[in-house]
């Protein structure tokens, strides 16, 4: 099974990839590494939640947010690439999450992109990464995750 | 127009590259990336203002303090390289900027870097990127940006 | 002296590397890059201890933590490499400091991470790195470090 494939059968669907604004672009390369910039949860209406875990948003909410960065990050990386199949790896997350001073289960939110991530690419899914907490992003949203892929020859 | 003519046509000066003072180096090679370490909006006298957006500085001088911190980023850029036209490309930027719980305007501050990118080292300049909100950041300056370059071979 | 024989003349123990309990692992290759996950102060006990520098933390135990977490970084690259000596450079660090919003010392405590790896490590623990403020960290732990290590052909 694909990974567009599994995606379907998870009943997901990918976004329209996001159109540069500015002058930095959804992704670069460098050899056979992929970096995406960093994605957010961004709704297909264009907007972003705004949340903060630990003060108005629950971890389960907080997880579902990550899931819908990694839709995002995976519309990225299919413009980029063609076919999902081409990643041979996710090497690094860095998953963002804005949080109260006190909140310490980011880990927990960033599941919601990891599990993703497996289930749709398998063992090519796994990945180094690390959760940790912002003091704000942008839009306000809940989280913000960037990737850095490894692409097959 | 090279990088540096462009810089000077811009009315613009690198400072003097940092020395290293502790266990750690302003940048690091890794095959043909060169790794720089995390700049910030440093003064010529050496000192950095304190700033926080959502609370004491206006976006517009953030977008400033980005701008100088690009200075910086080049000046360590063209100590690695001699010259910034070796840059094949910015590969990605991590733009962190000091700012209260409920902003979210991080990408304009973090333009002050990319537009200034692009401005000088032309499509070479464009990179990924992420643009996100620190609970704090060393002398409380207001952003710290670190970037990761390809190098021509 | 390898680098295991250095940690052992400072009296230094590398506790178990951490078996991975989630979708994400402790350390990812790309070619000859090894990205290890964010690593913590995590005891032997598996516990952290909760700290924010400014707040509850000082700067002294805020290295500390440091040193500590560079043992478990040091673990996991051992658990990855067999043999720490096959470093070849620590590439770039991402200190990051659970902190009050106007503490500026994040330099002072990521050196308790840098220090030990230019002890252990000589020339080879040299790196590139940012120092920064989270907003919050998993645990409530004091720091939060990763890196990229360059490893021998
Ligand atoms: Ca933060």
């Amino acid at each position: 099974m694909t990974p567009e494939e599994k995606l379907a059968s998870l009943g997901l669907t990918l976004p329209s990839a996001p159109v540069p604004v500015a002058n930095y672009v959804p992704f670069r390369w460098a050899g056979n590494l992929l970096y995406l910039s960093g994605q957010g949860p961004k709704r297909t209406d264009g907007t972003y939640k705004a949340g903060r875990l630990g003060r108005d948003m629950t971890i389960e909410d907080g997880y579902a947010e990550a899931r819908l960065t990694t839709l995002n990050m995976l519309a990225v990386a299919k413009q980029a690439l063609g076919e999902l199949s081409r990643i041979e790896a996710v090497v690094k997350l860095l998953g963002m999450v804005n949080a109260e001073p006190d909140f310490g289960d980011h880990p927990k939110v960033i599941n919601g992109c990891s599990d993703l991530l497996v289930e749709v690419l398998g063992e090519a899914g796994r990945h180094a990464r690390s959760a940790v907490g912002m003091g704000s992003l942008p839009n306000r949203m809940a989280v913000e995750i960037e990737a850095i892929l490894l692409i097959r020859n």
